[in-house]
């Protein structure tokens, strides 16, 4: 059901070169019809917008965009259980959140320069929520709540229309949840179009955020210098490194909670000790069994998963930083030894009473992580991702009389003469 | 030689539309060529690498990689005004970039909770520098300064070899300012993609940095996903924001020196006043005139400028805000006064004793700015865009305890059991 390797330096690495395959590209039908869709919505507006959603969606919404007493009315029908758990996990992501917000910052000197940093949240943004059994709140706090933080003014939140046009309530409820009021019922990459040239209807905005299907997806890469996008995100995937003193049972669901999210989902265990392996792999068995979603499970156990077992811990930390994982678990005496020495994660789980879905839903840091390897360079979705900074620079005449022969110097060097004259007119005894 | 617009609410739109448009896709050709290049040196690593050096700059330098007493060379034979003049911009660069440097934060709760984000410097950073007369020393500081500043322990860079196989004593004085020691003469889009994915001789990079053609500039887009890299920039640009109080000799000047880049250069003066407008054109023709690179000037002027008269400057800083310029310059009575309603420019410069030039070689900011109208939503280079973040949970049994139901609630809503389980089995007695 799951590979199981014994490291020797070679098993391993290619297990890893194989499972970094997995990420599809986009066919190039795929492009040319997202490709389509982008160039009509671009010179066609609002009446492009509503022959795909006619053609896409089977029905036009009437109207197009969600009136707030249709929020409100699904907000006082949720179940109060759920609207709680949301609202403190809300609190959660906020908190942790805030404590990203990075403010600007001036720099004097005796010359009486002033120069420095501003920093701003970009002016509007808009979060592509997936419609039917793809949605999940728990993604409209992560996208929203930063957005929000970084003082984004005007989130706009579009969503496919359900098949009788209206929308999921629960959709309704996160929105309310994360502050949003502003929903359009439209979807696929005519929406995420819609997002970056604007149109009668759908305000412009300054950046995409959001899941979506391949469609979304593509979109979104083709207008990516248009407006700027999150990542465009890959399967997700776990790694857990334990040894001896691990939980088997805890390993397993843990595995399996990545597992189930798509057949191209990967989670790999890493350990020093046969036996956590062996008694894992019994565990991944028996609770795949009982699972919900064991189609799913086991055919990304068998395809993008595995159990390696390594001499030693420190061959575990080594292949941790290689593979660069979306979430890594650390199920280890002291897990907290190992954090300095972990180089490459998305986000990392410390500890027993850390498994990976407390960060999905709830602990704060955010759940939209880089994938595929790429935590090498890339970093969660954050406040910043919402910022923009501009830098500013006031001379007096006195620090430029200062500076003058300097950047005369290296303009010259570089052939740019008129460079070097616009400092020079300014001091025109002088030359 | 320059469009004159008066504003009316209409003209100068159009104006902007046009200005848009300059941005030249890649061709398709160029893609397909560049793409081929990539899958070659992936597949055939150093032995590719000098087949493409040899094909498209006619020889294979010997060795490679520069050798350390060449740097020295270079710098001991190097003009001491122009070495000097590197050294105290590289100064002021490093002085205002280290105020960018971020730290991690950590949260603690009185339930034993530890969680929070650890911020470091990318590995390893790749720089191309151009050769020949595309080469700017400046660039060099102004790409490597904000990576060793983030604690980019290793940053590679590469350059095509000139036509006898060395390499421009400039670049080896500009690396040894920059403190870059490893130094590879291979240039295009093949050097691009041997950082990418490594070769026997060239070290696989975290992120790609820097100018290039539009081979380079392909391969780095290509290849983005791979690795990180830089913003691809488009042509340059500035606009000028000036009333009655300014100097039409300053400010035909300053658009000049961006003008003299190449002919889709773009330099727009707005005003409100017509004497002004009127005094700066007579001065753009007489500098023009005088100019070593009047024929690119010509060019730039004609085709992708303006000077635009508009009813009060209020109209001035809204068009600024719709352009987004790379580069704005104010030039009123009380520059700072106009900061906090400038939305989006990559980097302002406040008042007649702040060249835009001053900005490309030496106050301190960097000169890799966003272009074409992305400073509503990209930031200049930056010390940031070399660090990667990753976030980190550490809860105990009490605080899992106390989120279990919250997150059970969620991830069942979401339909994820697996994810709900992954809490629930830590739990056994309590189901």
């Amino acid at each position: 059901m799951i590979n199981l390797v014994k490291a020797n330096g070679t098993d391993e690495v290619k297990l890893i070169e194989t499972l970094r395959t997995r990420s599809g590209e986009t066919g190039r039908e795929v492009s040319a019809r997202v490709s389509e869709i982008i160039e009509t919505i671009r010179t066609g507006g609002d009446k492009a917008l509503l022959d795909y959603t006619l053609k896409f969606d089977k029905i036009i919404p009437d109207p197009l965009q969600v009136p707030q007493h249709q929020i409100d009315q699904a907000v006082q029908a949720a179940d109060p259980v759920f609207l709680q758990a949301l609202k403190n996990a809300a609190e959660n992501i906020r908190r942790f959140h805030q404590k990203q917000l990075q403010h600007g910052f001036t720099v004097t000197n005796e010359d009486g320069v002033l120069m420095g940093q501003k920093v701003r949240g970009l002016h509007r943004v808009g979060l592509y929520v997936p419609g039917g059994t793809a949605f999940y709140p728990s993604s409209v706090l992560m996208n929203a709540i930063p957005a929000a933080i970084a003082g984004v003014k005007d989130i706009v939140m579009v969503t496919p229309p359900s098949k009788n046009g209206g929308v999921n309530p629960d959709i309704l409820v996160a929105a309310y949840v994360a502050g949003i009021t502003k929903i359009f019922l439209v979807g696929g990459a005519q929406a995420v179009a819609a997002l970056a040239f604007g149109t009668e209807t759908i305000p412009k905005v300054d950046k995409i955020v959001g899941p979506g299907n391949i469609y979304v997806a593509t979109a979104k890469r083709l207008l990516y210098g248009i407006v700027d996008i999150d990542m465009v995100a890959g399967p997700s995937e776990i790694l857990v490194i334990a040894d001896e003193s691990a939980n088997p049972s805890y390993l397993a669901a843990d595995m399996l909670s990545q597992a189930e999210h798509d057949v191209l989902a990967s989670a790999i265990l890493i350990t020093n000790s046969q036996r956590i392996a062996d008694a894992t792999l019994k565990e991944l068995q028996k609770q795949t069994a009982e699972a919900p979603r064991r189609d799913i499970i086991e055919k990304s156990l068998a395809d993008y998963s595995a159990i390696i077992v390594c001499d030693d811990m420190n061959r575990a930390v080594e292949l941790a930083n290689e593979l660069a994982p979306e979430h890594l678990e650390v199920m280890t005496e002291n897990p907290t030894e190992y954090l300095g020495r972990l180089e490459n994660a998305g986000s990392i789980f410390l500890g027993r009473y850390s498994p990976e879905p407390l960060g999905d839903y709830y602990a704060g840091p955010n759940h939209v992580l880089p994938t595929s390897g790429t935590a090498r360079f890339f970093s969660p979705l954050s406040v910043d991702s919402f910022l923009k900074r501009t830098s500013f620079i006031c001379y007096t005449e006195k620090a430029l009389q200062a500076a003058k022969d300097d950047i005369v110097c290296i303009a010259e060097r570089e052939g740019l003469y008129a460079h070097a004259n616009s400092i020079k007119v300014r001091f025109p005894s002088q030359n």
